[in-house]
């Protein structure tokens, strides 16, 4: 891109641009990055150097950018219909995907009820769970559990179950009540399912369902935890007839090393919500999946007013569907999750060498997530002066040397594309390792 | 479509989809209409028959499907790139359609934030609104009032400021306390006036903002409402020091025969949120804007905690802007809204025709929109039984004849693409007198 366009674009993103998440007072005398181009795991910037995206685009993308046969799926569907409203209406798109997904998700999850993101997957599910118990009479459940450090989305339904008070704390006063537990990965797995028993045996007549990300609390921290404790939540969600949500937006679709990480413990939520990588990081989707169950506790005649009134303008959008299905044709033709477990093993393996770092400690991974925490003394385990903003310091440095690295407080992690190569894990580690031998040694 | 693998989909979707805002009892005999193609303002269902899309496929679709120049929009998008994060990094088509809407929306609205749907765009705006009043000190407004009527989307907080009672009664529990205010549509406009400036005289310490449709209440039966109102509004808002939000997701671009629907009134909401049409109808997308005074409130240094921690995973999508951008160029290129102002002034004529049918009451419109009532005794003002299900019989009637039509209740309206001409009027407004005469004959 030649010069003068850049700076007018950049000048302009700073005149018009709010971006997520984002402080904008942090790029008042830095730019934004201009990406002009992505393929494969590369981004292209407007200033001519490349990025490696080692957060996948913020967890969602799958296959790498621009995979020619989701372009393919999105230029033929374009083609026969770009959108139709989805009630009253349906059409194969839709159709596909849904017995896709039913196939794929763990066992007994029946029926697929789509939205657009992540928080209204959570939403869709919460209101699902609320409603269900209303049709069976039980009027006074309408509280639920959700984990100390749980992330689910920022409507304020997905808020209200979410644990990250930097994020959370200040909305509190618009929230609706919810019980908050320990995390099995914070406070141990006993202590996690202990809390959770107290609350579910003294509050039984209240709570509706327990919200958790299996396996991953990405957002607050990438704090991961073992397979045990979601056998044993499904035990004690039985035992308490509670529901369970399991959150997999950002866990499913392969990047836990198995399609979804409820598999790691051979487990049926009671309601999934999937996104992100539903359509390989491509374009907006969400799905939240059901029990027949509690399918059929809203299926009745008009008059007794059981329906599930929720429906977003573009629900089950066919250009997105059609990616979704085109996205999941790939992880079979491409025996894509065998990939992942041969790359996984060798990242996994590479990624421990940090903890002969100085200041690296806290090693943890999960498939295709890698974790590791910068403490300023690690045998003291003392933290960084949160003013260093250290992790902060780390994506800069990271854009200095090719790679996209977005870390959570000190939180410095790795969430690849499935389609990452072993020899990418390399170019990847070395120049992380670069990274954070500057940045540590000038902290 | 074979007819084999229509009846296949058919038993499919009937196994494996739930859909929105659907009594899915209602389809145990009879199916979903299976869309396979949509070209225009018509849809090609997979029975071989033509439908006329006269709702724009749930109010969103604009210059018809499929067409040319979006299709060439995210083809040469796709070439590009397909997503990559917008948090820390930025890109062409979202700095170029914010900079369009900024110029485009009402004067005085200067920051673009982007989401995925309408209900996050208003999440988006109550959650700003709230926290910009934490900022200034006023730690005590955080209630919002909302109109009678009223439908704001279906995640918790945007339920939270609904006030149609069959969507959102049942999920009281889960939803913050807000302030309902009369209808100026359904109890006239000093009436509404006056207890909203009561409740802003009486409660101006505890409220953060008011949340409208300008002009049309849309969801909540079409109730269709004087630009007066609007200036009234802004003055009291400015008076009593409250947020006015504008939800223009439904009336934006074009629908109501201007731009948008705050125009009519030369006013400028604090916060304005945009989706449908934004990309045409095409994909999911949509956008809050701001003013700047609120935009600064939030932009300090990162320690001060101002940031507006909230994001999706697909925010700023870019194949979406892109669709929004060319959408905004063919609007010009085509002046499509002179073509509305004719088409449309052309149409709310015809469509005044139906107030001779025995059964039709309260003929209301604007723009391109344009609704009516089924009623039992128009002298009488006596509705139609409820378990008659009068509206859904129109909906039923309607693809008999080859119209989508998507009555809200007994009220019969059209949304029509803005690309209608005014022989589809006439071919539209032909079907739905037959339409209405068969089905009132037989209630």
């Amino acid at each position: 891109m030649e010069e003068h366009k850049r700076a007018q674009l950049l000048h302009k993103d700073r005149q018009y641009v709010w971006h997520p998440f984002t402080q904008m007072k942090d790029y008042e005398n830095q730019d934004h990055l201009l990406i002009e181009k992505a393929e494969g795991i590369h981004l292209y910037g407007a200033d001519g150097r490349t990025y490696m995206d080692t957060v996948s685009s913020w967890w969602v993308n799958v296959h790498g950018h621009g995979h020619p046969r989701i372009k393919q799926a999105i230029q033929e569907q374009m083609e026969r219909m770009d959108h139709v409203m989805f009630s009253g209406l349906t059409h194969e798109p839709a159709i596909v995907l849904a017995e896709k997904l039913v196939e794929r998700t763990p066992e007994g999850l029946t029926r697929v009820f789509y939205s657009d993101n992540g928080s209204t997957a959570v939403e869709v599910a919460l209101k699902m769970s609320y409603q269900y118990w209303q049709h069976q009479g039980h009027k006074t459940k309408h509280k639920f559990i959700y984990l100390q450090g749980s992330y689910h989305g920022d409507t304020l339904g997905a808020v209200s179950v979410g644990g990250v008070d930097l994020y959370h704390a200040i909305f509190k006063p618009l929230l609706f009540s919810a019980y908050q537990a320990p995390s099995p990965a914070i406070s141990g797995m006993e202590q996690s399912l202990e809390a959770i028993e107290d609350l579910m045996k003294r509050h039984q007549s209240e709570i509706a369902g327990i919200v958790i990300e299996p396996l991953i609390q990405a957002a607050g921290g990438m704090h991961i935890y073992g397979a045990d404790f979601l056998t044993r939540l499904r035990a004690l969600c039985n035992t308490y007839e509670i529901h369970l949500i399991a959150d997999e937006v950002a866990t499913g679709f392969g990047r836990t090393g198995k399609m979804f990480a409820c598999e790691y413990a051979g487990m049926t939520p009671d309601l999934i919500c999937l996104s992100k990588g539903l359509t390989a990081g491509v374009m907006p989707l969400s799905a939240t999946l059901c029990t027949e169950e509690i399918y059929q506790s809203f299926y009745d005649d008009y008059e007794t007013l059981k329906t599930f009134f929720h429906g977003h303008s573009f629900t089950g959008n066919p250009l997105a569907c059609a990616v979704g299905i085109e996205s999941l044709n790939i992880f079979e033709d491409d025996n894509l999750l065998g990939h992942v477990q041969e790359v996984s093993a060798y990242m996994q393996q590479q990624f421990r060498r940090f903890a002969d770092l100085e200041h690296v400690d806290h090693i943890r991974g999960l498939g295709m997530v890698a974790a590791l925490n910068l403490v300023k003394d690690k045998d003291r385990q003392e933290a960084y002066d949160p003013v260093k903003r250290a992790g902060y310091q780390i994506y800069k440095q990271g854009l200095e040397e090719g790679l996209i690295l977005r870390p959570l407080g000190d939180t410095i992690y790795y969430w690849l594309p499935l389609c990452t190569t072993k020899e990418q894990v390399d170019t990847i580690i070395a120049r992380t390792s670069s990274v954070i031998e500057k940045v540590t040694a000038k902290l």
